[in-house]
């Protein structure tokens, strides 16, 4: 069986070495001292490690059940559902208005990973609750925020995302959900959503389904969506629960993962619905919560991959097979561990270097949400805009290929379910996919981030890479294996940036056929910058004379495999950039 | 759900254009004429894609059964092994002395391909049959021949392989199993194998297993192996299946794929076994058949991502999202189907390109194999054994890769198993474990094969590739598009090359620590070499006055894709490669 211990002191290292979170001038920041934030990931690792990991197989063996409209999620995760709430973590970083904790985004974030590596499945749920506060904590009116928020913050009521139907998921613009006006200001919404998670389950007393939705009459197309609030249960006027609405699961799903997350047909037959923002402005309702979205799929990606490596590690330590090339480590035994042979080195420093950029890249994105909502800074806005598609593109397709990697290392074993290494990548696959598949993640980022504001975000990144590698470059120890490398893939990026410039005008396929690749590129060149910045940090910890000088060596060595193994191969993406759409194009539909 | 149609077409390019099969001076070659190869591949395409094909997705969803001993393979799985049997499949190119067709093993391997593609878990048990086949024809004495070999090869007996134990796979000399002598000659053979594909099953009357065990008192470690045909029940004098031996199915795996294959835990129990080969040469017995099961194995590799691309290509035409960016190709229609999109393009064109390059690769290692063994050819043989980890590594990890990026087509429809696209994906899986996990196939390149006969046959293959493209140069049409690529690329993995031999002396880990990215690299050269002959044979018809044109234009626009987006990988690696082995094995094994 799979075990999982929350990688606590690599995110405090994130959270207090890297960004200093305490000293930031963002409401709410100086409370996040070091004991508090230690205190706060001890508690929520225990419950990740001790309740939630051990339903994690529990969770895909057992999987989610329909029997007559009802949907039972697998044994257990009723109860840890209350112990969640009863702790209070679903409201961690909500509005204290209505009984949030408001502690700022970054460690709720820093605590989803750990909740994520634990359980996934069982995390979904919270996720999408979290996700439809967001959104009624922005769009909805005092009155709708006082009848749904409370109840939802506790963890009480759920609640889910309805977007997809099945003739459309991307292109919104098909959809054909209509929701028609009533006299007393309500909708009726009808309509079929598929693949809304969560959309029915036995763990809270309500669900809150927001859904998008055409009101007839409104502009064609996506100018004519509108979101609307559709309870299970309506609400009475005392807020107790009233009368099931129309809204009811036609069947769940059966998936390469996640088993433990209901996937769930929902039917809507004329259900009682309340506008959430303004007519037809339904997807910028969405907008606004689509980057925490996309952080915490981005982060789920190298959440599984972070599980998956504990183990690989540990069974790299236990697998006596073969020896030491330059001599027998442990000739006392019959063979030495795996751990000794360089092609098992490779894969797991592959996998731990990804992990720990990424853990940086995503906690540092998370950061910048803060300081775009807590401070109304609107350049933290534009990058954190630019960077959503590459920490959800990026992290997912890594996340993915590092489970697997990690899977790679049991041999045999590896596919056998009973080892549980094979969940672990099933249930990283789905992230590569929803909340925006990442070729979708890839033309957003070229198609309309590149050129967000008159491409000033993507300017201010690479002056933000420029900047620290010249303050920097006094320093020996960071310059060769750090700033060096970083510099020359920083330079490979903005190669293809110029090329699509000066080709996409003519031709717009000339930057899309390169979309995915430079979004990888991007990914690569983020990673760097956060290897380089976590050396310094690390440096600046053992020149301060940190006593865990073992943890802190360890960190600029794992960065120094990242800039001499991973980043390289921004050069590869470059030159499938520079070759054009020319190849890509070149077959009629009929000839593939 | 899904659906797969040979690509004879594809095949009988390869057979004819680029390799000339019947041209070739080697027994049997004459007979390959196009019109008999087309008759076969049609054939074995139709019992492909009507029989074993729907019979794909029953495998996956109900598996094996495992009751009192016996287990249940899927249901019309029975069925339709005493079709494949009754069409002679199984002996298609075995020794006519004992009922074989006789026929190259090129064919034989592309037929299976069309099978693999069609049922990966069903094609498993013939795998398996014609690698024990080969292990007995190759080693056994007359007698043993004529006991087993006449019912192997029509089916009607299965074979097996037991190579590993729970605590051994790659490292055999940790083997348990014991083979006592008796006094009659026989052995007594007792332990515990796992993994055992098709260890028991209901297709055949009985099932020869082949298994690996240490006679006492023999050789210490992987000198003191041997190997033993233990049948499931013994054969009396008149060759009637007599008494149940000691050998029996202890439990079958949940595997996160290739459900319908068996899986078993075996247990032998003094059962009576028959010397195969000689006393402690058992590791060599089983390396004669080796090059054939580990093409085999790459061989599924490619044969998933074919059929996973086929589907996904239907998609592709079908799924209506989206506009092209360029102008709606079909403005009738509410969208446009998403093969218009440039995103969509690359991943279609990356997982084409690399299945029709690893189609060439395949057959031409298929060639060498027929060369090495009809005519005793040292050379071929010494080639075929360097290029098959690389089949075997390279085309089961790109096999893997593409099948999931086939199912990255189909968006949140792929992760649902109804539609399909999941099980190619973990069905490929498996591909890159067994038959030698492909760190090991990269250790056995590096470690092994580079410097076999003092490094002859890594320099012919340089010296092939040079003189193709010195051959070539002067044709304007080959030369930018094909020939310049595969120089610098073929200069880069000369340059991995050098960096082993300059290095790996004084640290053999500077070599092994780079093994993973020269097989990868040696792919991409291989792939890329297949590339530009195929494009010289494809040029050739065309101006041969082929009518087919689109077919060979399309061959060329593939072609020219793979060397300007795929080849440029191999910069990557060297740059991997060049930077040595400190960075991989700085850790201790503690920090981790």
């Amino acid at each position: 069986m799979p075990s999982y211990a929350a990688p606590t002191k690599d995110i405090q290292f994130v959270l207090h070495d890297l960004l200093n979170v305490s000293e930031q001038e963002i409401p709410g920041f100086s409370d996040l001292e070091t004991d508090f934030t230690s205190a706060v990931l001890e508690e929520a690792g225990k419950l990740a490690s001790e309740v939630l990991q051990p339903l994690n197989v529990v969770g895909d063996t057992e999987g989610c059940t329909l029997e007559n409209g009802v949907v039972r999620t697998p044994p257990g995760f009723k109860e840890a559902y209350k112990q969640v709430c009863d702790g209070g973590w679903p409201g961690l970083d909500c509005d204290p208005e209505y009984g949030g904790q408001g502690i700022p985004y970054v460690l709720h974030t820093a605590v989803g990973e750990l909740f994520s590596s634990a359980n996934m499945a069982f995390q979904v749920y919270n996720g999408l609750t979290h996700g439809a506060v967001s959104a009624i904590n922005v769009h909805a009116t005092d009155a709708q925020k006082a009848t749904f928020l409370p109840k939802m913050i506790t963890g009480e009521w759920t609640g889910t995302m309805n977007l997809t139907e099945p003739h459309c998921g991307t292109d919104l613009a098909l959809m054909r959900t209509k929701a028609e006006p009533q006299d007393d200001g309500s909708y009726r919404v009808t309509g079929q959503k598929i693949f809304i998670s969560g959309g029915e389950q036995d763990l809270s007393d309500n669900i809150i389904h927001l859904v998008l939705a055409k009101i007839p009459g409104g502009p064609e197309g996506i100018k004519g969506v509108s979101l609307f609030i559709v309870p299970k249960f309506l609400i009475n006027e005392d807020g107790s629960l009233g009368a099931r609405n129309g809204v009811s699961v036609g069947s769940i799903e059966e998936k390469m993962g996640l088993h433990g997350n209901a996937t769930c047909v929902m039917n809507y037959d004329g259900a009682v619905g309340y506008l959430l923002g303004q007519e037809h402005k339904g997807m910028r309702a969405m907008f606004t919560m689509m980057n925490e979205a996309r952080l915490a799929v981005g982060l789920q990606g190298y959440a599984q991959a972070e599980v998956a490596y504990q183990n690989a590690v540990t069974y790299a330590n236990d697998r006596l097979q073969g020896r030491d090339v330059t001599g027998a480590k442990y000739p006392e035994k019959a063979a030495d561990p795996i751990i000794v042979h360089p092609d098992i080195r490779r894969n797991l420093m592959d996998q731990k270097s990804f992990i720990e950029g990424a853990r940086a890249l995503t906690l540092w994105g998370a950061n910048l949400i803060d300081r775009a909502h807590r401070l109304n800074d609107k350049e933290a806005d534009g990058l954190i805009s630019l960077m959503i598609p590459v920490i959800k593109g990026f992290l997912t397709d890594k996340g993915f290929e590092y489970a697997t990697a990690a899977q790679q290392v049991y041999g045999g074993h590896g596919y056998i379910e009973e080892w549980g290494m094979s969940q672990f990548a099933r249930d990283a696959r789905i992230a590569m996919i929803y909340e925006g598949a990442n070729g979708v993640q890839a033309l957003d980022l070229v198609g309309r981030k590149l050129g967000l504001d008159g491409g000033k975000h993507v300017m201010a990144f690479f002056e933000m890479v420029k900047t620290f590698i010249k303050d920097n470059e006094g320093d020996e120890r960071l310059k060769g294996d750090f700033l060096d490398p970083l510099k020359a893939a920083s330079k490979d990026l903005q190669s293809a940036g110029m090329y699509f410039m000066q080709n996409g005008m003519k031709n717009p396929n000339h930057a899309l056929a390169g979309s995915y690749d430079f979004m990888t590129m991007m990914g690569h060149v983020c990673l760097g910058l956060m290897w380089a910045r976590m050396a310094k940090a690390a440096y600046a910890a053992l020149d301060g004379g940190a006593s865990d000088t073992a943890f802190y060596e360890t960190k600029i060595a794992t960065g120094r495999y990242y800039m001499a193994r991973q980043l390289p191969a921004t050069t590869m993406h470059l030159a499938r950039i520079n070759s054009g759409a020319d190849t890509v194009m070149a077959l009629d539909a009929a000839n593939f």
